[in-house]
């Protein structure tokens, strides 16, 4: 397929190069360019705008920071909307909020083109190993169009309905669940190890009885290390997930505590200077506290 | 082996029976006598105390609701201490906190007895299929002594050091992260509700992803069936574990702040009277505050 | 003085009128046009928009629900902002966010006009009786200027610097702390109501000895006569002085776990339906959570 | 009047101090017996066990650091219980469970003795100045019967009922709400420093209008100066009345989630080593949290 690929960061660049793996045409677009001209070697056009991209694509799919990165290249100078042929397809990846969703969603609709969301779980490794799951929603009819894109990129796609902001919810509220699972480690940790236990061997007993899922294996491990540096996801991100998360609950008045306490967990960890590391770091925070 | 098995609730029968399959000898003993009675078929002797059943035999294991029980079986009137023969050893099952643990180790050393912990997760169907795993600490010898009877009643048993209370503690940490996972899937499940997506599906994708382990399945399937009777786990045994957890956490000078979030959930649950609901109904308190 | 008053809701109008009473030549504005109607008889002008009722006048005054009822009335159309005259002041005295007191502070100060933030510290009975308390931020000799304005409609005034947004963050904690007395309240009495005692007498020596406070006492009183109905400051507006709150606490990487409770608590409020009520109707949620 | 009295820390000291010079005759006891002997030059006589400060007496105040003490004291070796004349009053003035409180009504009318619960509200200073607010539960007669020695220490006097233990949930009522103060402040603080504002004007300004309590005076100060040495009241006390009052709340089935964040702030402190510092040093982990 012809596809437009829209911000090349540590996701973006890993699935898009397994895109072209698979046999794909790319032109790829980043803000700053040198990333993009990596690129080249690969045999994908390099555009100088988000614009340029996406002319006269199949697909144009974005994976990029967060809603004001995504809106800028979407609505700013140069922008994709106005040149995404009709009847292409915009397929965003990245984790946004679920007012941007629906906003984007009218936006491709008043074109003629149309909008998927299919926002991904997975950290940089399994990006690299075309092992991420794909949580896809918007028309049935694209989201089948793209599948053999989400089949080069991961290994596993479901799809979430037809209302597009719906992928990029539930994404919002899988990511709360990974927050729940650092802290309810971080916590049960420092206990342990306060207590004079080992905290490896109480991580072994729950990856290996009822907690044996992937979540469990990977933040136990990173928490257990204490490697929160280079940083998989940083932290910062985290926040700005938990916000998103935050505003729809709030959009829907929900009280989510337990969202809460991770949003203050993550405040804290910034307060204390921890931005540069990945979001399992507001583990330390328990240590700290109980004087580890 | 001569075994005597103190304790006949849910939990502890389906135990009892499985070691009785195993080929072992039993003499079985339960405050209210008829649990006892139907033990009679399968070839066991029936007790009048505790020490009566613990007279003579290799092992003692007692499976009880919490402290106060195993307190008096141990201590009261017609007790297990005074009988169980010197070098046999007790096979403490049961949910306890930590000081009661520490209390036996030493209780049982000075009259030349073991004591083991070996404290088990798994819900009432677990212990039916001999499926549940059990976190043993405690002398290592006499450990393996039992090994046989935690085959017989477990998929698999941990070591968790020669410290007998620390397996209390790691039990009590684990119910802490189950009860994580419980809050997390009640806070993520009324906001995908209430936001009009679907749960069941939502689930589906979490369990067939980032969070494919047994706890996920099981809860989130009571959640969204709201069905919380019969109770697998009673609520009151769920704020009774809590509750020994933020002991030992105090014990430690251990803050916990998701642990207390859950401490007020399963107040909130009794408030409200919920009683003789599974534990797993600390999610309707969510669901109601969102106003579904 | 020659003074715009623009938003005439429960606390403006009575604040107007004040001015009125001291001798101030007012025009007023309102969006829904009756309740500014009601001040011709009090011999003012009414204005058809903003920028009519800003027009010539020496001091223009805001006191309006949100920050998009401002940011509609200084930049929409028909605006203040492009009527008021050089030299002229902007005080603004609602509750506004840190952030568009900043913008209003560059937007004035590019027109050669001045702005000054004074949010108020009190209930609509308070605005009535020329109680409030007023915490007026920005330059020294402008606030000096509005001080007889100040002294007409409030019992003190505090001078809380010369950055202006400084008293709308101030005003923001101070609610915040309001509503740390109204969930503390409601525990305690919820509390006390369960174990069978009297909770008007706890309230009595409370505000009798150490917390003899005018908030303990208005807002003891209203949870314990349960009278949420007509609200002297609706949920809604609570939870959006909250959310301001938190923003500006997460501008300043804050970690401020006692607002967020107080945030879950208005949320789960309003999903259970309690709009309408009072702010200090959260206080039903402990009442309700312990089967009162 | 001849009053025994008993446990002479920083409160009762000075209590007792004002009882002498009130002209009443007093028998002290106190564990570490040279806080006591300071009390010969005073007039008083020096018991060696609390049964003898208490033959013989018309009233015996109890005013010791927790339920172990006092329990020591009433029911140990050379006890109050057994000495304590039929008709004659046990006040026991010291924060204690309501638990402990109900088996001390039981343990006296057994013996046909009195008991009064009359917990204090005041730090160190206004024991010292007999400014202390007391609540009195227990029979009426009786509380009338000691209101001259109420008098003598105290500024005021509520009475709280006929049941005793009732007066001892009030005041870890109140505890509960001067700790609710504390951390209000220290958040808020911290968000109005990290900020760049001043936190002593808003200080000023709080007690000056909505907040002026002395409590707001006193732990504002406290927390802007940070002056946590000495402590007026030592952070393992406030921990220790956080457990009671939750401890009362789980016998009633009441939630009081700001009641459990305090908790958790109390054992953060604790962990990091704040064990002898002022219960409001709490506010230091806002402030660590923010990066202050």
């Amino acid at each position: 397929m012809n596809i437009a690929f829209i911000g090349l960061g540590n996701m973006g660049s890993a699935m898009a190069r397994n895109l072209v793996k698979a046999g794909h045409t790319l032109t790829v677009y980043n803000r700053s360019r040198a990333r993009a001209d990596e690129f080249k070697a690969l045999g994908a056009r390099v555009a100088s705008t988000p614009g340029e991209a996406a002319d006269g694509v199949e697909v144009a799919i974005t994976m990029l920071a967060d809603d004001h990165a995504l809106e800028s290249v979407v609505f700013g100078k140069g922008n994709l909307l106005d040149s995404l042929p009709p009847n292409a397809i915009h397929v965003s990846m990245s984790t946004i909020s679920v007012a941007l969703s629906r906003r984007l969603t009218a936006a491709h609709a008043e074109r003629k083109q149309h909008y998927v969301s299919a926002p991904v779980f997975g950290r940089p490794e399994a990006a690299v190993a075309a092992k991420l799951f794909i949580v896809a929603a918007g028309p049935a009819a694209q989201i089948e169009h793209c599948r053999p894109l989400f089949d080069a990129m991961g290994q596993k796609t479901f799809v979430a309905g037809d209302d597009a902001s719906g992928a990029n919810l539930m994404k919002l509220a899988g990511n709360f669940l990974i927050t729940a699972v650092i802290e309810g480690l971080a916590e049960s940790f420092a206990l342990v190890r306060k207590a004079g236990l080992d905290a490896n061997l109480f991580h072994e007993i729950l990856t290996n009885s009822l907690f044996n899922a992937p979540i469990y294996k990977t933040y136990g491990a990173l928490i257990n290390s204490q490697k929160f540096e280079p940083a998989g996801f940083k932290l910062p991100l985290g926040l700005k997930d938990n916000r998103l998360l935050l505003a729809a609950a709030e959009e829907n008045a929900v009280a989510m505590p337990m969202a809460s306490l991770i949003r203050d967990r993550f405040l804290a960890a910034l307060g204390q200077g921890m931005g540069e590391l990945d979001w399992s770091a507001i583990s330390k925070l328990s240590a700290k506290d109980a004087g580890l």
